[in-house]
């Protein structure tokens, strides 16, 4: 009797196999021999002979093949439990129940981690490290399932979080599965006017960056969670058909202020910065604590690494990084992420190291 | 005479005088002394008297009473050319035209550069460095004022393009106006359930961090730029909209296949893939030039400048940084950006520092 059984050595089931392998004894199953053979290699486990009774079955197979999977693996009697990894809970967990599977040994759960990578070449012992991973037992989900589902979570390193299917798939579409769309639809105006593009800022560069997105994979996601997602897509349309009308109003007022419309403006931009605040920057903590020290830099290797050898020498944290190159020019920018204290004295001791502190008030 | 008067110490006024200075004799004039007065302190150049006649005034005034300035100074005879800098064109161009003032000696232009800070303190000599600056002569500018605003912009390091008024204020409205927008209406809605901001990934904080502008600054701009932004506002909008009709019809299919409904979500994601594909990430250079190479760290002080020391003395130029802190673990994951043909010399240069570079097949 093996520890664990993985269905789907892709990056996600690789990267469990790879986290939990020296603690646990772990089989691996793949529809594509090759992946199994690939996984084997990097050292996530023995393969599978079809046959081995396991403690409990990770499903990290595609949703669209997981509830007929699940429902052969019961009727052989391989697994005690089972769980999975689906990106969309409610859909999956309906058709469990439709095809007759056993619910009750099925706890479903979600870690929020990934790459924009795949296959089990790309897969990591710490993709799931202090990563939120959201268990979503059933109201038919027993006791030992969700108990397996839990410790596996907690033995990846992951932060373990509980909620029905229904809060989280309601959560991924808002957080993850709104902003990819609004980034697909912002960016696929460019085409429009091609040219503009080349007087982009940093602004445009950071609210189209997952719009590089694959249509494909994305297309599935949205599709599985196409209930919870569609109303919000629907809300932000709204919203944005509601600015375009005060715009309008704005647009014909000439000099007459029309503050009705100027209200509604202001009111969308106010409401997105509350809404941005609540975006963790670090740990929970958020935008506010941080502050940005300007650093201008010759272009060439080694300027960032000098710098950020001088902050560490100072004794401050730097919490992220932007850099910021100026086209046609040999200098660039380099801002530096820093708690807010940290700021007076970083900016002394690189100026003190001869760095060319960009002089600002904030 | 002196060369250049600057009316408006503000971040941008007198970051023009900083550039210039060591040139040209500048004198400075604000509605608020206090502000001349910093600016001076700053080295920016010499209070104006209200008399000293000048070759070329530069107006660094709000686009609201930039008129009213203009007409002003030349029923005084002040300057012999004129030349703004407001970031909306076609709206300043007619209300000069209205109140009368002389358009022959003026012109517009708008350098893409800027804070999120202001003020006199604000101000650098190297703000324009590099940058785009858009000139918009108008049909009734002369040379002599044409010439001035591109020696001006050229003097202070920017890269002189020139557009008319209407193409600028198309361009601002798709590059930077409409990417705001978009920003702070996904923002909003996470309002919704603040509490599913805890479970955002970086593609969210991304998406939305322009949302953190000022609401009273941005409804000026997009008040003044209404006639542009407006319809690009409301295309987003019934992209958006076909969307959720899209979504809804997915939502409702249960098992059934809709390939039409699928082809609508597919086609707006390639679209996206294809515009964002035009975002210069540097010099022209694009996101397909560059790969990332992801190391996980300590989550303290140093090891980010030591990582990047490490991949100066490899002689690999890293494009930009990304750190992903993670949440409740005493480690994170640096993404370096550099160029495709840097990134398995860097992975080998890197381990062999003994760096734990993340394993990626890309």
């Amino acid at each position: 009797v093996a520890d664990l059984l993985i269905v789907g050595t892709g990056l996600m089931g690789t990267s469990v196999a790879l986290a939990v392998r020296d603690e646990r004894d772990v089989v691996l199953r793949d529809a594509t021999p090759d992946r199994v053979s690939a996984a084997v290699a990097r050292g996530a486990g023995r393969a599978w002979d079809g046959r081995e009774r396991c403690s409990h079955v990770l499903l990290a197979t595609p949703p669209a093949v997981l509830a007929a999977e699940l429902l052969r693996l019961q009727r052989d009697g391989v697994g005690r439990t089972y769980g999975h990894l689906c990106s969309v809970q409610a859909g999956v967990q309906a058709e469990v129940e439709a095809v007759g599977a056993d619910a009750a040994s099925l706890c479903g759960s979600h870690p929020l981690a990934g790459s924009e990578r795949s296959g089990p070449e790309a897969a990591s012992a710490e993709l799931f490290a202090g990563r939120p991973w959201v268990l979503c037992p059933s109201a038919l989900t027993g006791g030992p399932a969700l108990a397996a589902a839990g410790d596996l979570a907690a033995a990846c390193g992951a932060e373990v979080v509980r909620l029905t299917a229904e809060q989280h798939d309601e959560t991924v579409a808002l957080v993850s599965h709104l902003p990819q769309v609004a980034a697909s639809a912002v960016a696929a105006r460019l085409l429009m006017h091609p040219a503009a593009s080349g007087l982009a800022g940093p602004g445009l560069r950071d609210t189209t960056r997952v719009a590089a997105s694959d249509p494909a994979l994305w297309t599935d996601v949205l599709a599985l969670n196409a209930a919870q997602v569609g109303p919000l897509v629907q809300l932000l349309a709204d919203d944005l058909a509601e600015l375009a009308r005060a715009l309008r109003v704005l647009a014909g007022a000439g000099a007459r202020p029309s503050a009705a419309a100027r209200g509604v403006v202001t009111d969308l931009l106010a409401r997105g910065r509350s809404g941005r605040s609540l975006v963790p920057v670090k740990r929970g903590e958020h935008d506010r604590d941080f502050v940005r020290l300007a650093v201008r830099v010759p272009d060439r290797p080694g300027q960032l690494a000098g710098l950020l050898v001088s902050a560490a020498q100072a004794g401050i944290n730097v919490e992220d990084v932007r850099v910021e190159h100026l086209p046609g020019r040999p200098t660039g920018v380099i801002e530096l992420l820093v708690q807010r204290g940290g700021r007076d004295p970083l900016a002394r001791a690189l100026q003190g190291d001869g760095w060319d502190v960009v002089p600002t008030t904030l």
